[in-house]
């Protein structure tokens, strides 16, 4: 999994169906702790992350797994909220 | 997914006939809201996305999924065309 | 899928006998209309491509979907020889 | 499989239910037997591996495979505690 | 597939017990024929390949399809010893 923040939201009215009702977040991926990658990612949030969060992300066949359907397209989850990291050499 | 603009278009009349009949789009990444990664990709297109449109791409075999289809070797494919993106720390 | 341009050939007697009988070519990947990164990928390629050709290639599972066969072990297939791309903002 | 160096811990409450029990680590990335790459992974951890321990990590649908459990939305886990590397050119 | 060359061994006493039996080798991928990239992957070997070798390596579920073993958590398989490579443009 991926460390990410919820950096914004995406809107797409014409859209592959089988997306429909699924929620979506904007999120770009933390290299360390404290910073971020330039790389922004749109991941399926089924846990209620908000704005600001710090998430853990699944990727890849795993996502669909997350969503337990897979007939979503989907190749990224936010799976979790993240409480705390603790990173030392960082 | 990731964040792409459409760029272009590409021709291929050789080809894995199994992707006769599907569309084809070139893109770009998107790195932030206004910046494009030097990286071409191309993806197929079932939404009807056009020129300079900004589009969610889904990867790996969740392209295959989007398409409906398992013996279609696409790993990417257009699932949404962005309307707006609302992105902070950017 | 990527765009690449077919640069090389490449020959293993010794080998997974799984992949007998495969035609195999070398290729770069193309970042831009005209610049190819520092990368070496080695495709399978069942559409006869040439020694300068720009093809589409597709990546993962997809490429044993384009072989047609599930036990075969390649993660890169040549999916089409492209005749033209057509590319702004490049 | 990628080589990693345990790094630290995450905590997550809210999460998708099918991650409970599940242990996750935090992992860096190895380039060389000396270098980590800055980019924070999150591999889930079967083998009991401890801060500072170098590790095999197994990515993608892999890792489903070694929790032996398909339906835990893993895409990283980590399958070996490394005792020695021999590296040389490095 | 990735073109690598052998550069060392790596032991993992403790393990996912379903990796048991299966050798490793830890290579580095080439960017050209002769530039190595900084970057260690550990694949495994059912080909016989040493050190100095350059190999092909296939990734992802390949890489069990190589195995022939859908339970063993593999993500890279060396799956030919490569006697020549003919790039131009290199």
């Amino acid at each position: 999994m991926i460390i990410g923040k919820v950096v914004g939201n995406v809107w797409a009215t014409r859209k592959d169906e089988k997306l429909c009702g699924q929620k979506f977040l904007v999120v770009k991926r933390m290299e360390s702790k404290s910073k971020e990658k330039d790389e922004l990612l749109v991941a399926a949030d089924n846990v209620g992350a908000g704005h600001g969060d710090y998430v853990l992300i699944t990727t890849g066949s795993a996502a669909r797994v997350s969503i337990e359907n897979e007939n979503v397209p989907v190749d990224a989850a936010i799976v979790g909220i993240i409480d705390s990291i603790d990173v030392s050499d960082d």
